[in-house]
């Protein structure tokens, strides 16, 4: 049998973009994942639900395919799983919260029962093909987050996941850097590291800071109830406000149903440690005084329809915000969400309560890397050839400074693109060619069916609305049979414009009348386009906007 | 006569938002209005061009109306004056740079030549009706920034426009506390405060501190040619910016339309003090080695079409970004323009220039109080009434907190709102009603014939597109005289959906002969609702999208 000299490494989501990572590793016929997730949809994709990666790669290679690893339970990494599942059904590899989490997402898409799910720890070797695949602690703002050493015939790579230095963690151990150290002992190939934090300078800060901070907030409180906004997946976060609220003797409440549903997998698991009597139900927050109430709640991102969001509307079902409240977004705004934020923020302090939301309030610490917590990465792992992963483009590039400033030479480091094919050998690394890769939308029940036509028709809606001119024609006389009609939505305000809609309409008399001394083979086409131009340039010197001109000529 | 013992406040614009300042004092048969902005649209108001204030108030009250004061050039504080001016022509006051920068302004809008303009300077009282408005110096992020204390036959009101305290500025003297603070020993009746920045604790760090950083980067840059990125109304950034090339050995050009023109007042006014032989033509700097240029431009937040996001996208008639490119934006992304700086830095980034731009790097700072200058200033203006202006709710209401801890009561601070009418006599203050007030969408040459009815559509357009429907009827009949057609325009892939469009046509058809069994007396009408609704529950039941359904029916 002839040696593996080189394998590949073939990032289809991740790069140049913030969300949907996925990663393939592939050593001769072998092919692994780590991760599989999903992005949110940017300005330009109004209507569009979720982005997935193109998965076309995995599926056509489906026998020499052998399994997914996930590194942790966000969104951006365990998101497309159904909808890989839902074309391919391979092994998923996960910790036990990663996997609780993936199994009610498959629940929900009814794909549960047949998929192959299989629960590791840290420190295991999961064979997979001629790779073996270990997985390594790490600190994240999600408990049980795991980085990846991929033992191949070429060498080992190791992947980081998402990952932060927290040697105070809430639950479990430190990030385990002694194992990180042992394997650049030994020598590691390629390090994929992440970027997210890259342009921080410094330490991230410890889970435990905030801890500190909610502890002076509850002191201060006083005679208030407290409403605590943060993410549903941040278990450790959660702790911290039930063990701060134990402490001052308050009762918990959880709101929002995402948090209800991972308390309930975190629990089961041994991920939280709740004593009895601490927990209320809901429903029941209004039979105590507010002095005893702590409510944990989803919605720290201004979700529109979150339970934060229904309570500052007044539309939560149980809680009445009022003057008696405290509310703490413990949570950055994730870029894109600001003005969300600020809105629920805004109505919020409107019913009178008191809301703390700031950077400077201490109330939320990254759960990524920054400069500092990369670079001793990168010292431990002294990786031959180094490639960022999980990042922008000024992510990336920033991260490629780090592993400069760490003696990586340039022709050692790789910044790369999704669908490139990264061809590793024990000497050299080099991009060699090209898979598909890109987005695909998911927009209701389709996936994929909605593309960059569609969205520039959407887009362009947007931006001036849309003027259908319809009109009956006879062609073979070339006559207009009834007078035409124009509708519009999203342009204009119709009463107070009437006079312009009335020019429209004669001019679209006059346009048909025009072509019917005309001989086309294509009479009826004609007409549609010599409506759409001569309207659009009639209403844009008239209004100095572009509607979209959408003409309807029935042929009797 | 009667004695005046009571003066109206109307804030029209710039509470519980952000922009579109604009407040009315009103004393007797008098009334005034301090600056007249404009605001951006947000995710809202897709298709608009910009948001101003609804002035029907000063309109219907033009004989009583006196003069617009302005506290400085900024869009926000000047760019509703054309609008306000195409209905009723009034005198406008400003300092000379504010001044410089309406008349461009005007030039477009073709009122120059008609418009009142009246230059006044720090120092100068202006007789409007029974008030004297003063012009107090403060320091802001464009020079020739003022405060405005309003002398009234009820008592003295300071409006503070946009301040912060610099005790080092780049051009003119520091802010004129001790006028502030001669009022105050005096007596002021309520202070108008602005509260940007309110969240931020301690005090706003020097503009000079900016050209400590410049002068470092300068100094690393070594063979690099510089390209900076600023407010073209930041005329001391600019100033900073072109003193450093000096020392450096460096040519400056300039790129971006508002630029030119900021520069050109600016230095006309004497605003700006640049050496002969600095400045070189734009198209020139290609015949200078790097370490020779530096670039002054627009584009800081992204912009799309601006100079810097042309030079980014390969775009711009002259300068072609490479490795041998240090960009610099000397700004922070206003919010909501986060992705388009994000995009623009990849894109750089991508080219293969460095680029310094995170909040980090110093920079930029801000021109708007912090918390400790907003204390200051309340505490040498002691005034009786407080009332927090320039904010959303969230910055007013911590405004509030402020004026508290300032020692003012209470009952003497008003968190009011647009439209509102608050009486401020000796020993009272209170909201006692309401004039109109809100939004006026300029969209185009339109301006408020786009509200609530057309941004429901297009906002409706953009999540899930159009499907029209249609048909030719014979209503005497209720027969249909031809097969209906279906279009569709930002909903899915029709190439790929041809079987849902095939059967929403056959849809429609039967539900037009259902139609024809039934007797309404508004057939037609009858028609269309009921291809709407059944269309409409159809589509969403097969792809969980709610297009708009837009059913045209012509009547033979």
């Amino acid at each position: 049998m002839k040696k593996i000299e080189k394998l590949r490494i073939i990032p289809l989501g991740g790069l140049n973009e913030i969300g949907k990572n996925l990663t393939l590793i592939e050593c001769g016929r072998d092919i692994i994942a780590i991760d599989c997730g999903l992005a949110f949809p940017n300005e330009e994709m109004p209507g569009v639900d979720y982005v997935i990666p193109d998965m076309q790669y995995i599926v056509k290679n489906v026998d020499r395919f052998r399994a997914v690893f996930l590194t942790h339970g966000h969104e951006d990494h365990i998101g497309g799983i159904p909808y890989l599942l839902k074309q391919i059904n391979v092994p998923i590899y996960g910790t036990p919260l990663t996997l609780g989490i993936v199994e009610n997402k498959l629940r929900e898409f009814n794909l549960l029962k047949s998929a192959q799910l299989h629960v590791v720890h840290s420190g295991d070797v999961i064979k997979a093909g001629n790779m073996s695949v270990e997985l390594i602690h790490v600190n994240h703002s999600i408990a049980d987050a795991v980085a990846f050493a991929v033992h191949t015939p070429c060498g080992t790579i190791v992947h980081t996941g998402d990952f932060k230095i927290d040697v105070t963690p809430i639950h479990g151990q430190m990030i385990d850097l002694a194992r990180f150290g042992e394997l650049g002992k030994k020598g590691v190939l390629a390090l994929l590291c992440e970027s997210t934090n890259v342009e921080r300078p410094g330490f991230a800060m410890s889970e435990r800071k905030v801890g500190d901070s909610f502890d002076s907030i509850f002191r201060s409180a006083e005679k208030k109830r407290i409403i605590i906004a943060t993410f549903a997946s941040n278990v450790d976060r959660v702790q911290q406000i039930i063990n701060t609220a134990i402490r001052f003797k308050r009762k918990v409440a959880v709101s929002g149903r995402s948090m209800v549903t991972v308390l309930e997998v975190a629990r089961q698991l041994g991920y939280m440690e709740i004593p009895n009597g601490v927990l209320i139900d809901i429903e029941k927050v209004n039979k105590y005084p507010p002095e005893k109430i702590v409510i944990i709640t989803t919605g720290s991102q201004g979700e529109p329809m979150s339970a934060l969001y229904r309570m500052a509307y007044s539309d939560h079902k149980v809680v009445e915000i009022t003057s008696s409240d405290l509310i703490v977004l413990s949570a950055n705004a994730i870029p894109g969400n600001e003005k969300f934020v600020s809105r629920v923020v805004n109505e919020l302090f409107r019913s009178g309560a008191d809301v703390v939301y700031e950077s400077y309030a201490g109330v939320h610490v990254s759960g990524h890397a920054c400069q500092e917590e990369i670079k001793l990465m990168i010292g431990l792992v002294k990786p031959k050839f180094f490639i960022p992963i999980h990042g922008e483009y000024r992510h990336l590039k920033k991260n490629t400074q780090m592993a400069k400033t760490m003696g990586i030479p340039d022709s050692n480091i790789v910044l790369a693109d999704i669908g490139n094919i990264i061809e590793v050998s024990s000497d050299s690394i080099n991009v060699v060619g090209t898979v598909p890769s890109g987005i695909t939308l998911v927009d209701g029940y389709g996936i994929g069916d909605v593309g960059n036509v569609v969205l520039r028709d959407r887009k362009h809606l947007s931006q001036d609305g849309l003027v259908v001119v319809a009109a009956v024609v006879d062609s073979t006389n070339r006559t207009l049979l009834t007078d035409p009609e124009i509708l519009s939505r999203g342009f204009v305000y119709i009463k107070e414009n009437a006079s312009l809609m009335r020019d429209v309409r004669k001019l679209a008399v006059a346009v048909i009348e025009e072509c019917a001394a005309e001989n086309y083979e294509e009479w009826v086409y004609n007409v549609r386009t010599r409506l759409r131009d001569r309207l659009s340039k009639y209403i844009y010197e008239h209004t100095k906007r572009r509607p979209m001109i959408l003409p309807v000529v029935k042929d009797l």
